[in-house]
C-alpha cells in the first residue's frame, strides 16, 4: 500500500462531468489498496472570472488591488471544486470530505497573491485517511498568521499538492494535467520529441525557469527540498507520465534531457555607459526596486577604458516600463543611448549530463552556426546553456539542437 | 453617532456596478458620522449556480446531498461579494476589509444547510470599527464546532445581519432589499396598499410565517429576542422603509397591520378516522418524522362517537409525499378515505391591535361572507386570524379585507 497525493488541474475539473471522471480515477487507486489525498484547482475559467470581478471593481476607481481581498475572492474557486469532488467520491460509495486551506491549516507567510507555504499540519489529513476518508484539499490557498486567506500565485495548486505530499509523507505526488508528461522538446515544434520517463529535479527546475510551464517553479523547488517523488501525467489518458527523481535514481543518463524556447523576453542594451565601479548596481538596482526580473546579462569589455555596453533581457511585457524607468535615470547613469529588441527568443539546452561532459556548449554553437543562426547573448548555469537568438529562428534552432544532441525519436 | 449594520441582498450586489452603488450608499452613512458594518449576500444567481453544480454531481449518482459539502460550496458566493464590496469601499478612500464566517467567528450548531447561530464574537469587528475600518461580512454562513462551514438556509443573510447587529450592539440594522418596506398587503394584489412606517416584531413574525417573505423568519425571531431595531428598505431608492420595533414604541396603533395570502399549502382530510385517544398523535407523528410541516388543523366533532374527520394543511410541494405516507399507515390509523385539495389559499389578517379589541374575527367573516367566499378552515393566534379558502378567491378576499379593516390608502 502506498500513500499517494493526486492533483487535478483546472481543465481536469472543468465541468461536473469531468469531476466525476476524476472521482472514478481516484476510486481506482483507492480500490487498488492505496491511501489517497486529492488536491484540486478551480474549474477552468473560474479563477479568471473572479479576477475579472476584482479588476472591474478596482479599475472602476483606478485602484490597485488590495491583494488580501483579491486572495479571499479568488481562493473561493477551489473551495467549490473541492466540495464537488468530495461529493463525487461519495457518489462512488467512498468516504470523502473537503478541506479548505484554513481548516488544515496550510500556513503561509504574509505575502498576498504569491504567498509561500511556511508549514502544513498533516495530522488531520492523516487521521482522516486512517479512518478511510479521502481528503479533497482546495489547492492554491492557505491562511496566514493573521487568519487571512492567502493564495500561492498562478499554478499554485501544484505547490499545494507537493507540500501536502511532504506533510503527509506521501510515497508519490501525481500531478494530472493536460499534457501527458515532460518531453525532450515541445512536440508542436519538434514532431520527433520524446516523452521522458524520468527527469531530475534540477532539470525540471531549469525547464520550468526557461518557459516549459508544466509545473509551477516553486512546486519543483519544494519537491526537491523535501524529496517528494512527483509524476506529471495526463488526466485524459491512462498511461504513465514523467517522474521527477533524484539524480542517483535516474535509470538512464542522457547528456541532454531537453531543448526549450522562450519568447517572453526582450533585449535591452545601454550604449556607452560610463565604466566605473558600481555601474551594474546603478543599472539593476532600479529594475529590482520596480520588480522587473532581469534574466540574461552581458557586459562587453570596455574598449576605451571609459565606457562600456551593457546588454540584458527583461520580460517582454515589462519593456515599456523598463524604458520609462531608464529615461528617468539617464543623467544619473550617464549612458549615451538605449537599444531594445522585442523580437528575440531564448533557446536553452538542459541536462544534468553536462556536469560531467565537456563539449556540450560547443555542440550547441556548431549546430546553430551550421544553420546560420546568430547568437546574440549566451548565459550558462551548471546544467543549462541558454542563447538569445532572433525570434524567427526559434523553431529551426530547437529542431537543429534536438537532432544535434541525438534526442530525435527513432 | 450611531452604529449601524447595513445588509444588502443578492439583487443589490448582482453586478460589480451595483456593488459600487452599494459602496457609495455605505460611504454616505460613514461620512454622516456613523460606524457601519456591512453584511452581503451572494451576487444574484450565484447561489443557484452553485446549488446546480451540487445537484449535477449528486444526482449523477442518485445521491442525496451531503449538506456539509453543500454548505462549503454554496457559502463561497458570499465570500466573493464580501471581498468585492470591501474593495469598492477602499476605492472610495475608506478603510475596509472582508470577513468570512470562520474568521469572526460566527459559531453555529451542527445542523448543515439550515444551521442556527449559537454565538458571535463581536470583538474583532468592534476593534476594526474603532480603528475606522468598515467590516464587510459574508452573510449566510458560519462555522460549527467541528470547524466546518455551515449555512443558515435560504434568506440566511438577514439572520446574519441581525445576529451581528446584536453582537456588536448596533443601534439599527438596515436590510436593503428589492422592496421598499412592509406593506399592508401585496401591492400587486391591492393597488391601495400602504407602506407601514413601523411594525412590531410579533406582527412581522406572523407576516413572515404566512408567506410575506420580506425577511427570513428566523431573523425576525432573533431581532425580537435581542431587541434589534430592524429597518427594511429599498436598495434602489433613497427613502425610509419600515422599522420593526417593540409594541410600546409604536407611534400609531392600528387594529390590523396587514392582510396576506399564501398559495403554498394544500388541504388534506382523513375521513371517518377512528375517534380514540392518541389518534392525533397517530396522524401527526409520522408527518413530523418525515419533516412535513403541518400548519392549520381542524378536527370535527364526532357525530356517532366512533369516528371523526381530521382536516389539516401541508406545504403543497409535500402533498404527494403526504399521500404516500398515509397510504402506508392506512390500516394502523383506520380511516375510511383521504381527500385532498391543492387549490386552496390561506388568507390572514395580522395585527397586535386585535389583542385588545373584540370583533376582529367577525369583521373578517362578514367581509368574506359578503363576497360569498366560503371558509374551509379557520385558525387563530393571539395576533392573527387565518382562513383557508378556494384559491380562485384569493385576490378578491385580500382586497375585501383590506377595505373592511380601513387599510386602503386615501
Amino acid at each position: 500500500m502506498s500513500r499517494i497525493v493526486m492533483k487535478f488541474g483546472g481543465t481536469s475539473v472543468a465541468t461536473t462531468e469531468r469531476i466525476r471522471i476524476v472521482a472514478a480515477r481516484v476510486a481506482r487507486e483507492v480500490k487498488a489498496g492505496h491511501e489517497v489525498a486529492v488536491v484540486v484547482s478551480a474549474m477552468a475559467g473560474e479563477t479568471n472570472k473572479l479576477v475579472a470581478y476584482v479588476d472591474e471593481v478596482a479599475n472602476g476607481y483606478g485602484l490597485l488591488h488590495d491583494y488580501s481581498e483579491y486572495d479571499s475572492i479568488v481562493a473561493s474557486g477551489e473551495i467549490v471544486t473541492a466540495g464537488l469532488t468530495a461529493l463525487a467520491l461519495q457518489g462512488l460509495g467512498l468516504k470523502s470530505r473537503s478541506w479548505q486551506g484554513w481548516q488544515i491549516p496550510i500556513r503561509t507567510d504574509l505575502a498576498h497573491g504569491k504567498a509561500r507555504i511556511d508549514e502544513i499540519n498533516g495530522e488531520l489529513l492523516i487521521e482522516a485517511m486512517e479512518e478511510g476518508v479521502i481528503p479533497v484539499i482546495a489547492g492554491f490557498q492557505g491562511v496566514n498568521q493573521l487568519d487571512r486567506v492567502a493564495t500561492l500565485g498562478r499554478g499554485g495548486s501544484d505547490t499545494s499538492a507537493v507540500a501536502i505530499a511532504a506533510a503527509i509523507n506521501a510515497d508519490r505526488c501525481d500531478i494530472f494535467t493536460d499534457v501527458d508528461g515532460v518531453y525532450t522538446a515541445d512536440p508542436r515544434i519538434v514532431p520527433k520529441a520524446r516523452k521522458l520517463q524520468q527527469i531530475t529535479y534540477e532539470e525540471m527546475l531549469e525547464l520550468a525557469s526557461v518557459g516549459a510551464k508544466v509545473l509551477q517553479t516553486r512546486s519543483v523547488e519544494m519537491a526537491m527540498k523535501h524529496q517528494v517523488r512527483v509524476q506529471v501525467l495526463s488526466s485524459f489518458e491512462d498511461k504513465p507520465g514523467t517522474m521527477m527523481v533524484e539524480e542517483e535514481e535516474m535509470m538512464e543518463h542522457e547528456l541532454v534531457s531537453g531543448i526549450t524556447s522562450d519568447r517572453n523576453e526582450a533585449k535591452v542594451t545601454l550604449l556607452e555607459l560610463a565604466d566605473r565601479p558600481g555601474v551594474a548596481a546603478g543599472v539593476f538596482g532600479p529594475l529590482n526596486d520596480a520588480n522587473i526580473n532581469v534574466d540574461m546579462i552581458v557586459q562587453n569589455i570596455s574598449v576605451d577604458g571609459k565606457t562600456t555596453d551593457m546588454t540584458f533581457t527583461v520580460p517582454r511585457i515589462e519593456l515599456a516600463r523598463t524604458l520609462a524607468l531608464f529615461e528617468t535615470q539617464k543623467t544619473k547613469l550617464g549612458y549615451k543611448a538605449i537599444q531594445t529588441d522585442g523580437n528575440v527568443a531564448k533557446v536553452s539546452v538542459v541536462g544534468v549530463g553536462m556536469r560531467s561532459h565537456a563539449g556540450v556548449a560547443l555542440t550547441m554553437f556548431q549546430a546553430l552556426g551550421k544553420e546560420s543562426i546568430n547568437i546574440l547573448v549566451i548565459s550558462t548555469s551548471e546544467i543549462k546553456i541558454s542563447v538569445l537568438i532572433e525570434e524567427k529562428y526559434t523553431e529551426l534552432a530547437v529542431r537543429a539542437l534536438h537532432s544535434a544532441y541525438g534526442l530525435d525519436a527513432q
